[in-house]
């Protein structure tokens, strides 16, 4: 068994890993914190009889990894002397995700503590990065717009089939995107029948997908990227509009999709063919409540031949494929694990 | 391993059903029916990718148990010649939960085509019925206004503490519970920001809770439910309200609720104390966000002491403990397995 | 026009005041407060280019009248001062409501400071008491859950028709009901698909109806009320049941409804023929959605003729006819306006 | 009084003609119509009590103007004999929105059956064709994407700053938009925490888009447009990206869409300053909610000016300014009325 520990379970990130490492068959949760002194129940009703507790930060003991899901700033102070401990370390948070230092000093608002653990950093998308993975000390887990985005976009890039300079992404947050932390921007009377768009320009996630596409593209690639709340509690749709260079067929495109991630079992791309005489075409797009709870991306994509546009649909969850449970499959490679162990829960529906 | 068999896959209740099972660790789902031809995913983008099928009624063939999740009428009519072959039956609908003919006739509104299967039909509340279900052939899966409320009362009336005449039940359920198919009342103009009263005297469920109830009080027990659709996608509320017959405190409430559900997993009793510093009193009582899912019912109460009321609230999900899951629970007690498996997974938070 | 000024309008009931007041044909809207510095459509993005502005208490100038809202214990240190200036007064919050010192200061946890406008103070319900309204100086605005329960079962109590010790009241709120305060209820992850009760006894609100269905009733009532907040955004449904001391039919109680009702404009009652062939049966039961946003209140009913229960349905908004639009109606009566003036508007569909 | 008679008061454009036309202080509503037979509140409950009436489309009399909302198809159908009789008309539908009639036959899948009055019909949006719909006979208003879109972009495109064949348009529809008619993507338990894309690339409205914007632009315009379905009950949230063909600040392009709508009383930009401090930077982009039930449109917008994009985000109604409303301020232009006449009112908050 891996032992493992959660620093920070009173949010909704590190409540979600909690829940699915409490029911990993290969590992131990040995302690997740809280500074507030209050049950576990306090905060995720969902654990009401579970028997499981949290603990001070300051009672933690020696694990096999750690799971960070505490404020951007706490990692990079802690990973050095964990690293040299022993523990391998998966940050669900900010602190390791950008190879650019001036960019993260930036956008982030403060100088980074450690860069060297920057350096070493895995940025956690198996699917991109599955062999590094399993070597690494230190997982980067992708912030949840960048993992849509990134999954969405990645075989495109790779096939290098569209204009990198002009890629639109919007960007739908369910309202747990937002955190455990009230706001007026997730009061219900304001968000609850309603749209709320925000950071809509120079987003953090953008650097992020950037980052990881230009290495794809192995030149720079732009993002413009632009967010947005909405009144639906769990989950990203990521709409990603590109230029193609060359003529494309939607057939085309799904067949280099469907290569892309042929053997991967937790990105869906869906191919349902169109149905001309739907009265509404929404088939062959992706549903983003379908994934919720889970480490599915599903990814579907249509194509306007005359105007020469794609349009790129993915769809995770922000604490599910796009969080914790990427974060698990990361740890599951680190581990020599089956990737999928205790991953495979399909998602609710209706939901 | 169980093989097992789901007739009627393509409705909320069918495809959970699907879903849950074919995670069991000791069932094999042979088949799941739909009349339509339509794929799987077509009724449920969650099995997206899954590889799993649906077939068409006439293509079944023997299994151990089916689960039926067909219109109320057609179990009835199938029951008597699949028991006669061995197939043990899960009706999740409404063929054999009466016991009163003369109330199911007029009910239902027709004649009931097998009443010697009800007769020996155990109706399926396993924290009431538990060494029956291990015997039983069929089990006469409850309806989920029915589970929640029978569970919520069920203490309080063994305890024979409240006035049985006089006991209000409002069931407030989430839209999953009136079904797949679309309807004004489920329209999302119409319910998204609404509330909507229906069956609101005289509801079929009614007719359960009195009979359960009665049999546990060993004489008649008048309920008056009400049921009304809130904008939730998923779950019930049972508001039950009731005259205590002595003077009661909470404290002596909650120690016969949990004397009564001592040792079950599946329900859990609140007994989180009140804070009258807190300016919304809301800790206490059960949500039902957190049971959504799963097999859980949460139950919590609260005594007017000056007026000399009681009001539980139960809460689970329709198609889970109030329904499907509920049936595989069921499943478990009938095959020998253990009460718990494959049924442990907790709900979501944020849900 | 009448000079009125609005202490509070950064809330949602303030908010709502201001924003009919200032459509009111006979009204001027001198002043509206706030504390904050921030300008209206800081709290209100309906006013963005309104041209209207908030201004600090400090600045206020006599007017004709007053609309309070602010925090309970305020009005009352500033009424005796302001009544002295000619200036007449509508509360629409709780200082002036209960006639019972005692209840009024265990209730609200302080000492009441001007008990002797409490004794002028007229409770505002023009549909209950029109003539003393139309000399009040002072109004006692009724709280959200009381103007609904109250106004759904006071020709019931006028026609001596129920046991007044049982009547039990489930109160369905949206959040708007909870106010601009953010709060973990009504964070938007929390409530968007939950249903949170809340003060579950011995609620505030039910004191008020007691009072008034007591004066009614010429006796004193017991009302059971329960509050639950529901992911509606705005609107109040409250289901009363109550137990007839006497055979009733449908169609008899739908005549002392629309008896009592006979004239008013802004209560309806629900007359819809049900039908038995529908296989919901929601049409003759009153939607909240409906009257949101004004000052209807819509009742419908039902009884359960073996069971004999009758379920009364009430919904109005809780700033709107639960609120600054029944404040509106009583400012019409107090200075002998037109009691439609301003108020007439008709929901909105969809809501 | 202007005699005005709606075709199709059963759907939700229909009924929100009838309400606000209703209200209108110089129109008198002389019929609204419905092919079903049933009352007015059987499809609206907002009109409950109000004693108007439904008539078959066989009882119309001459009015002097009519409103369409009816199925695509039927008023080219009608319009030419109705024209012929002096009576004004507003289809609220397609039949007269693009003046290319192969584009039209193409898209809507028939033939068209008056192409003169295409010819003379003049398309809705009073902000650019304000002069012409005063002289107007015939008005084709506005699709309910259109008009957000349009209404958004038009000072761009008319300051020519931008690259006009690679505009992004990203629209964001409540399910009022989809129609009475319930559907699977309209079922609660399916959208109700969901996000729905459909009709992904070349959406009809599309058509309105290019052709408006083309005008403004004299040479052609490509709008790259994608819809989605959000939970909310009503509203429309374009958001539009574009390519500035130079450098340009925010502080700039406010002042030009401040002075392309100056004067205009129902388009507000939001010209709110960006606070860096703020931690959700939300407070310069306009909500759908603030708007909904209004004949506001709401503009905000923001500028990455390190990678040179800007986007736009244009809020209304889809059946009030994108719908019955703007079709009611066209009505009073066509009669010589204030062109404010009986559309002020505010929206509500919360919505």
């Amino acid at each position: 068994m891996i032992k493992v520990g959660i620093l920070g379970a009173s949010g909704y990130m590190g409540g979600e890993a909690l829940r699915i490492l409490n029911e990993h068959p290969e590992v131990d949760v040995v302690w997740a914190t809280s500074r507030s002194g209050q049950p576990l129940d306090y905060f995720h009703r969902n654990f009401y009889g579970s028997g499981l507790k949290l603990v001070s930060p300051e009672e933690i003991t020696p694990v096999d990894a750690i799971f960070f899901a505490i404020p951007t700033g706490t990692p990079m102070k802690m990973a050095e002397e964990l690293l040299d401990q022993g523990t391998k370390l998966i940050d669900l948070g900010a602190d390791f995700r950008l190879k650019n230092r001036t960019d993260w000093e930036r956008v982030y608002k403060r100088q980074h503590a450690s860069w060297s653990v920057v350096e070493e950093a895995i940025y956690g998308i198996p699917e991109l990065h599955r062999e590094e993975i399993k070597q690494a000390r230190v997982i980067a887990n992708p912030g949840c717009y960048s993992s849509a985005a990134i999954l969405g976009l990645a075989p495109l890039i790779k096939a290098n089939l569209i204009d990198t300079q002009k890629i639109i992404v919007d960007g739908l947050s369910g309202t747990t995107g937002a955190g455990a932390e009230v706001d007026v921007t997730t009061h219900h009377p304001e968000i609850g029948n309603n749209l709320i768009p925000y950071n809509v320009v120079d987003h953090r996630h953008t650097y992020e997908m950037e980052q990881e596409l230009g290495q794809i593209s192995r030149e720079p690639v732009t993002v413009h990227f632009t967010s947005t709340y909405v009144p639906i509690t769990r989950g990203i749709l990521a709409i990603c509009h590109c230029f193609p260079t060359q003529h494309l067929l939607r057939s085309d495109i799904l067949d280099i999709y469907k290569g892309f991630y042929e053997g991967e079992q937790f990105v869906k791309v869906f191919d349902t063919p169109q149905d001309p005489k739907a009265s509404w075409q929404y088939r062959p797009y992706p549903w983003v409540a379908a994934v919720s709870g889970t480490n599915y991306c599903h990814i579907g994509l249509d194509i306007d031949e005359t105007r020469n546009r794609l349009v790129v649909f993915s769809v995770l969850d922000s604490i599910g494929k796009g969080g914790a449970h990427a974060g698990v499959q990361n740890l599951n490679l680190m581990f020599g694990l089956d990737e999928n162990t205790g991953l495979e829960r399909l998602g609710l529906h209706p939901y």
